[in-house]
């Protein structure tokens, strides 16, 4: 099995696997069995990433009424957590009826670096570095020129000095607008392409010593850290307006708590990182669904939620004169054409059903459904708890672990309408109803 | 549509979103064609999140031959981004005949928060914990007695004034043992127990003042911040043994370079980033494919990134007498039980296919993967960089560049099967060749 396993056949690598179970063919049935029908769909999902044996299914469904500057929208999300698809799509509804989402993208920046250290006089290569600029952008033109049609292109190009930090170090720092692509693979070829075109320029250089003509590129690549390409979303209303969402509670006690649970997320590295891993549920849903890169996303949220030196909430929620208003400011490099955007066949339904939005579109949706899950999380935490409706949202999950048939589950359903959700307690429920059961027979 | 969108059957819900389009028979069509064939087996996968209408696939595969502290494993993975797998597995077969990783699991420790405001003296509060404590141990048994059995259970519960932060600011921190579950469900449970034995004992303590009597509950929550649920994983080896990684280079040049490397992503929060989301490509493959969750991972995984006030590399590379080191430190949260993993047909059998491990196990597989990526990642960057095949493709744009002729470009994309590209590369050979012809001539 050790070498040469991709080189197989897919037929041959699923043998190869099945082999190391039990019953090796029903779990190529069973592997099997997840194939897409038509030979030519399954082709393309075998195409995406090596060594694929089957399709690992997530349930893919929608969030309806997400209203988002007026615009009413039904987002496609795909999540294996129970309850994120119910939360956002509560949390949507309510605040639709409220004037829905304001959003607005306030960056679209993206950064790529050309890492190289260089050992010299920093007053020449500074002194000269417009002429390398020039030369840089020029001889990127034919990776460019497309992109610079579409609208983007290199915005800008730096020299940073990094020999504070580490002898000779010194980054080519290039920011690119990339429209309508998320721009990874743009953004490096252009700084590998820099990278040859500095390694050659100062070779070359006439006033440059023969230590001065040599470097080391150690690395060329895009940065998925993007706090220049930011989204802001919000929800606002009066206060007495959340009365329906304070479960109880007077519209002002439950503002107040919800203010002290967002101040709590500022505050306390345990509670935010909690608090923004709520925000993700609902962003990587909409990530996933539209063929984007939620490692990409996840990377550079939480490097902005430490980057004034203390890891803390991306939302915040400001209450004065009465009026509540709740944001969260994220970055969000998203693209809805290259990648997997036009080859997955579900991504693109996704996308049609959005209206086929461009990428600064697709930020506003994407963050105005982690804001809907944020305000969902925080509004349970702070009134009823969360574990009552995630439990219920979670009861069939349970009822299937125990092996509960049609009729058991509707029983069980009907009474924990008004008994706690847990698997003990579930699992008590069914003993009685099947000795009950027996007794009747 | 606005209302009720929940409450429909998933065959109205479908019709409901297919009349969103244009052709809405063909596209009830081709999402029906994602629905399992077997309705039993589709039925589970619906009751896994609210609005499901299909499923989205996701390439299920495997990195085959990875040795982990002597142990060799098929890891199961679930990515869409291509070469995630292939960079994976070419790593994890490198380090096979290395001794492969040598993982440890470093503690396992899982945290909750009760959130609470409290105005009183605090000495008296600080005093009394420890009957508080007591009670909270004891009135939380009937949850965690099954948990207690199997080894787990509540560690300690501690009362950490926050008052310094916010006033009134208190937090009952409760630290976990929860086996071979991720424990997010147990944990919550706990802490919402917690938040009422707390209340109750508040009201009722009788050198409590009137005002001292009274506390607001904020929330009540496990916190997906665990570092103290780390693992640690690592290769070693002899530096000379690192040449065949080394495209070309020197095995000292590489080791030189990755170096480098490592110490700019600890340096930069701009290439920190990516290069922590290249771990995460690994890990995250790991996570989906056992029926854990992603967020929570890359949450707690980058808040731990930036534990020390900025945000860094979470691995680390040490070389000392010839001797190079490349290691991984992460926070972890993993479950083998729970949740999705009894669930989900495709990950009951990547558990299978990894022999069903425990939790811990777990950790050091997702780990391995993780930094069998990020080795993967670096010694590309370092050497040919990671645009390699487009670099081969534009070498002809070089050379069209310098005006090469046909047999020029032939001779030269020949000699660059070898070399590495670069434009000057590509003008001293076609330099050299152009003397060598007329000196032929």
């Amino acid at each position: 099995m050790k070498d040469g396993f991709s080189k197989l056949s897919k037929e041959d690598k699923l043998k190869k696997i099945a082999a190391q179970y039990n019953d090796p063919s029903q779990v190529t049935q069973e592997f099997m069995s997840y194939w897409h029908q038509q030979m030519d769909v399954q082709k393309r999902f075998d195409e995406f990433s090596e060594n694929t044996i089957t399709n690992f299914y997530l349930p893919f469904g929608v969030v309806p009424n997400v209203l988002i500057n007026g615009k009413n929208y039904m987002v496609p999300v795909v999540i294996e957590e129970s309850s994120v698809v119910a939360a956002a799509s509560k949390a949507a509804k309510f605040w639709a009826d409220k004037g829905g989402f304001k959003t607005e993208v306030i960056s679209t920046e993206k950064i790529g670096q050309v890492h190289f250290l260089w050992h010299g006089d920093k007053q020449k290569l500074t002194k000269a570095f417009p002429e390398l600029k020039k030369r840089l952008i020029e001889n990127t033109l034919h990776l460019t020129s497309n992109m610079q049609k579409r609208g983007g292109g290199i915005l800008d190009i730096g020299l940073v000095d990094m020999t504070m930090h580490e002898p000779d170090y010194y980054q080519l720092k290039a920011s690119f607008e990339t429209c309508n692509s998320m721009g990874a693979n743009f953004i490096n070829s252009c700084m590998e392409e820099m990278a040859l075109i500095l390694t050659d320029w100062v070779e070359q250089k006439p006033d440059f010593d023969n230590e001065e003509r040599k470097l080391h590129i150690i690395m060329s690549i895009l940065s998925n850290y993007t706090p220049g390409c930011i989204v802001k979303v919000w929800v606002e209303s009066k206060i007495e307006a959340l009365h329906s969402a304070a479960k109880g509670l007077t519209a002002e006690e439950f503002v107040w708590r919800f203010q002290k649970a967002v101040r709590i997320a500022q505050l306390d590295v345990y509670r935010a990182t909690t608090h923004n891993k709520g925000i993700y549920n609902g962003v990587d849903a909409v990530v996933l669904a539209t063929g984007n890169d939620f490692r990409a996303v996840e990377a550079a949220g939480h490097a902005y939620a430490s980057r004034q030196g203390k890891y803390t909430s991306l939302s915040d929620v400001t209450v004065e004169n009465g009026h509540f208003i709740f944001s969260l400011t994220m970055p969000l490099a998203l693209g809805v054409v290259g990648g997997l955007t036009s080859l997955h066949p579900l991504v693109k339904r996704g996308l049609e059903l959005l209206g086929n939005p461009n990428a600064k579109e697709l930020m506003m949706i994407a963050a105005s459904v982690g804001l809907a899950n944020n305000f969902a999380a925080l509004q349970s935490l702070t009134t009823i708890g969360i574990q009552k409706g995630h439990m219920k949202m979670h009861l069939l999950n349970i009822l299937n672990q125990l092996e509960a048939n049609q009729d058991e589950k509707k029983r069980a359903v009907e009474h924990f309408k008004n008994h706690k959700v847990s698997l003990s307690n579930a699992r008590d429920f069914l003993t009685t109803l099947r000795k009950n059961m027996m007794t009747n027979l």
